[in-house]
C-alpha cells in the first residue's frame, strides 16, 4: 500500500482511536452541544489562580481523563503533541511538564487538533509510537485578553466575529486495539487570500480548508458522498457558507455532508456568539464530544475532520497583515470500515 | 531493527541530509564562527521594513538557499516543518506562505531545530515524505521586543542574560541520495527545575538537555566516547557548566565532547554578549554553518545534536511561573559510518 497519494497520506496501519476525552466551559455547556462533553465545568478558574492557569488545568484535565478511559498509565505513551493558542504555547507545556512524557509542541491555531492527531497517528503508523496522545485546549478569557481586548473594556464585537471557546479535548492513537480507525490524511498548505479583517477569520480560514479538502478527494478519488460527513474545525456560519461557494466553484457538492463545529457550538440567537464557536477547543471538544462516538456506535462510518486555523498574530494584525491559513485533514473510519 | 529503544528512536532507514543552509546577522558574522555561515547580513531589516518581515523573509531566504544547494525546487518538498520564538510563529507562517508547500508548524522555543529535523526525518523515514524541510530563525530584535524590553529602552543586562542570534538555519531530508544520515532520536521530556529567572535561561534549560542526552546514551548503550561531538543549542557558558555537573553526578563525563552553539557564537569578552548566544537561530546556523559540513567533510563521524528550549512566555514570567524546558535529540553520522 502506498503511503503517499500525491499530497495526501494513507496511514498501512491503520492506527487505533483507544480513547478520547472533552472537557467545555459554562457556556459550551449550555449550548445545543452540551449533553455530548464528558464533563462541563462550571468555574472559569477551573480552582485556579489565573485564567492561563486554568486553561493548563484544563488540558492536563482532559488527557488524564483519555488515559483514564483508555486504562492506560500516563507513562505508557510514548510521545504527547500538544499545542494552544496561548503564546509561546504556554497552556500546553505548563500542562504536561508533571508527566514526564516525550512532548512535541505544535502550532497550528484552531487547526491544533487535525495537526495534533495527525502527527500521532503517522508516528504510530510509522512504528516510532505505540501509544501518542494529541491534546489541545482554548479558553475564552486567555484568548481575549491576548488577542483582543481586556475583557472589562467590553468592546463591541462584530456580527462576523466568532466566539473562543472554552474547551479542550483528547485523543489517545494506538497502534493495537480496535475501534475507531485513523486511515489517512492530508497536511495543510498555508493559504492566505489577502484577508486582513481580524474579526472575519471565518472567511480567512475558509479557503485553506477548501484547499485541503478537494486535494485529500482529488487525490483519493473520492467524493463527498464516500463520507456521512466531513467536518471542519471552526469556520461559523460564514466561513461555512464560503467553504460550500468555494468547492462549489471546483466542483464539488458538499452541503450535504458537510458539518462545522464552530457553526454547531453555540445558539447563535440565544446566546449572542455571533458567527459562531472558535477556538483550538471548539473543533477538539465536538470531535471527542460528539464525532467520535458517533463513529464508535457506527452511526457514522467515514469521515473527514479538517480543522482549520488562522495563523496570525496581535502583531501581525497591528501591523496591517493579512492572515495566512491554515487547514490540516485526518480520515476516520468506525471498527470494521475499510 | 526496533524503531524504538525504551525512549529513543532508531531510524532503520537513515534518511540523508540532503542540503542545508545558514544565514546570519552582523554581530554573528562578527564573531568567531562569522566565517562558517552561507550569507552573513549586514542589513538588521534584511530589505524589509519591519523587524518581523526581516525575520521571515530570513527565514525564507534561508529555505530557498537550502533548495538551491540541493537542487531541488519547492514543490518537492512533501513537507516543511517549522517553527520560531514570535508569538504565533508567525516568522514561520509568513515565509513559508507563498510557496503552497504542505506545512507543519511546531513550537520547542529554542529546541526548534532538533524537534523540526527529529519530525522531518520520522516523516521521511516513515515514507510519509521524500523530502521535507527543517526550517527556524530568530532576530535579536523581534525577541527583545517581545521578550523583554523596547531596545530603545537600553535595559541593562544581567550577567547570565544570553544575546538572542539573529541567524537561521535549513535542512532538507530525504529518503534516497549519500551524504550525511539521521541514525536515531529522542523526543525531549518537559523538565522544570523551578528557576523562575528569564535573564538565566541556560541554567534554567541544563536538566533538560541532561535529561535527553542520558536517556539517549542510556538507552542505546553508547557513551560520549562513541561521538566526535555532543553538541547543545544555547546552554551558553553557565548552562554548559551545569549540564557537564548534572550528567557527571550521573555518571557521564561530557567534558571532551560538548560543544554548546551558544558558548561558541559569539567572543563574550569583545562583543559584550554576557554568558553566549541563544534563540532558534543559533543552534540552527551552526548546525547548517559548522557542524554539518563537519560531517560532511568527514573531519567528525558521529554526532549528538540537542538543541534547548526554554518554555516560557513573558506573560508566565509575569505570572511568576518557573520555566519549563525541553530538549529534543537527533544523532547524525558522515556517510558511510554505522
Amino acid at each position: 500500500m502506498e503511503k503517499r497519494i500525491r499530497s495526501s497520506l494513507c496511514l498501512p496501519h491503520a492506527p487505533v482511536i483507544r480513547s478520547y476525552a472533552s472537557i467545555a466551559g459554562q457556556k459550551e455547556g449550555d449550548g445545543p452541544m452540551g449533553d455530548c462533553f464528558d464533563r462541563v465545568e462550571q468555574d472559569a478558574y477551573f480552582g485556579e489562580t489565573t485564567w492561563e492557569r486554568a486553561e493548563s488545568r484544563m488540558q492536563a484535565d482532559v488527557l488524564t481523563r483519555a488515559l483514564e478511559k483508555g486504562e492506560l498509565p500516563p507513562a505508557a505513551l510514548d510521545c504527547i503533541v500538544a499545542g494552544d493558542l496561548i503564546n509561546q504555547c504556554t497552556s500546553s507545556t505548563f500542562a504536561m511538564r508533571s508527566l514526564h512524557v516525550p512532548f512535541l509542541g505544535v502550532y497550528g491555531a484552531c487547526s491544533t487538533m487535525a495537526e495534533s492527531l495527525l502527527l500521532s497517528s503517522l508516528l504510530v503508523d510509522g512504528g516510532f509510537c505505540r501509544n501518542a496522545a494529541a491534546v489541545t485546549s482554548s479558553h475564552f478569557s486567555t484568548a481575549e485578553r491576548q488577542f483582543r481586548f481586556p475583557l472589562s473594556y467590553g468592546g463591541q464585537r462584530t456580527p462576523t466575529s466568532q466566539w473562543t471557546c472554552t474547551a479542550a479535548g483528547a485523543v489517545v492513537v494506538s497502534a493495537e486495539g480496535t475501534g475507531v480507525r485513523v486511515r489517512g490524511g492530508c497536511i495543510g498548505k498555508i493559504v492566505d487570500y489577502g484577508i486582513s479583517d481580524a474579526n472575519n477569520m471565518g472567511a480567512a480560514m475558509a479557503p485553506a480548508a477548501a484547499d485541503t479538502i478537494f486535494r485529500y478527494l482529488q487525490d483519493t478519488g473520492t467524493a463527498p458522498e464516500d463520507y456521512d460527513c466531513v467536518v471542519t474545525g471552526d469556520l461559523g456560519n460564514i466561513g461555512s457558507s464560503l467553504l460550500l461557494e468555494l468547492l462549489r466553484a471546483q466542483g464539488v457538492n458538499l452541503a450535504v455532508q458537510h458539518r462545522d463545529c464552530g457553526a454547531m457550538m453555540f445558539d447563535e440567537h440565544s446566546q449572542d456568539t455571533h458567527a459562531g464557536g472558535s477556538g483550538c477547543g471548539c473543533a477538539a471538544s465536538l470531535l471527542c464530544g460528539h464525532f467520535l462516538p458517533q463513529l464508535e456506535r457506527g452511526e457514522i462510518r467515514r469521515m473527514l475532520f479538517a480543522a482549520t486555523g488562522a495563523l496570525l498574530s496581535p502583531m501581525s494584525a497591528q501591523q496591517g497583515e493579512s492572515i495566512p491559513c491554515i487547514s490540516h485533514l485526518v480520515a476516520l473510519t468506525a471498527e470494521g470500515v475499510e
